[in-house]
């Protein structure tokens, strides 16, 4: 059988549980969603939905270091779900503003689609989590933005840079897109800062720390 | 950089936040485990962090329907962190019981070594999260356990039932083997028994339902 027929098949029996089965069935095409980071040890580039996996599992172990007005479920919850959009959408290149911008309508529509699978209270659930992201209206959302910069820094790094110095980033763009981590914990700031300033020592990152202004 | 050189160098800011980003890089290697499920487009097998995600994500949108002692957050937790251990012990097939046992022993040393990277309180948290879901000891862990064996029976079923066909599997192993999503939603277990049948009449399953006892 396939996805479709599973889940007439699952609806004959729970119309509810249907529509959840339908959505995470669907979920699964995350996985074939390709971004720029490399895994740790380089061997390959990383996909989507293990990037959110890595992503909520650090706000497990982070949570510590949160402030008192993160609810670390919520921001889990928000980081499981943020990237569903590229489903559709596909992954907009961190440091390619015009395609940010671009993938924009595509991502708003996909959430429609994507989130609109499920029971209506769980879509609207889903969706107002998803935007509260997106708008980073919350500390929580400002939490998991943060973890979200921070985890592709700390592979990108450990992974020699290689993701930099293939798509030409420079140490400006790197310090200014991922200054929102700063939002998230001082610390990992301050431990961010040293990371590519060493990384600019190396090459690892075009340097433009003395450029003329 | 790697991640050694990473950790050393966010070490001599702050040894907490070092502790914790070392463990985040470490578990990167999650995504080289290799399951026997096929992705839902059965193109390729699954690694076992986006299996943790599709879990805890599972967690999420079936959440409504868990019984009203199940603590779904912590579920969540559970299931993104359940599999760690298999970056040192591997992924024992769940229809190879004797590969299952033989793994117990590495599994243990795996979560000793695994969240003992971590500050001492957060280890003794995790380590007892995944000993709670290992012992399957609280409604909460057996509604998590429930979801683990759900999305590959989805998985399997979804993608033609291939995984069951490769290995030969017979419709009594997936029953006896997934009996427990009951515990997690008796109209889950419906739907499972259902696809089961019908893949067991299709041929995906060895079918022995009217095998002579």
């Amino acid at each position: 059988m396939d996805h479709r027929e599973l889940v007439e098949l699952a609806a004959e029996i729970d119309a509810d549980l249907a529509a959840r089965i339908d959505f995470i069935l669907e979920v699964d095409k995350l996985k074939h969603v390709i971004r720029r980071s490399l895994l740790v040890d380089g061997s390959r580039q990383e996909n989507t939905a293990e990037h959110s996996w890595h992503l909520a599992l650090a706000v497990l172990v982070l949570a510590p270091r949160a402030g008192p007005d993160v609810d670390v479920a919520r921001a889990m919850e928000m980081l499981l779900i943020h990237d569903l959009v590229e489903i559709d959408a596909g992954d907009a290149y961190i440091y390619d503003e015009e395609a940010r911008l671009a993938a924009k309508a595509l991502e708003d529509a996909a959430a429609e689609r994507i989130f609109g699978l499920l029971p209506a209270d769980e879509a609207a659930r889903l969706g107002g989590l998803w935007e509260e992201y997106e708008q980073r209206s919350t500390p929580t959302a400002r939490f998991a933005y943060a973890i979200d910069r921070l985890q592709p820094l700390l592979l990108n790094a450990a992974s020699g840079g290689v993701s930099w110095t293939e798509n030409g980033i420079r140490h400006s763009q790197v310090l200014a897109v991922n200054a929102p981590i700063a939002d998230g914990s001082a610390a990992a700031w301050a431990v961010a800062t040293r990371i590519l300033d060493l990384a600019a020592d190396r090459g690892a990152l075009a340097d433009d720390r003395h450029a003329p202004t």
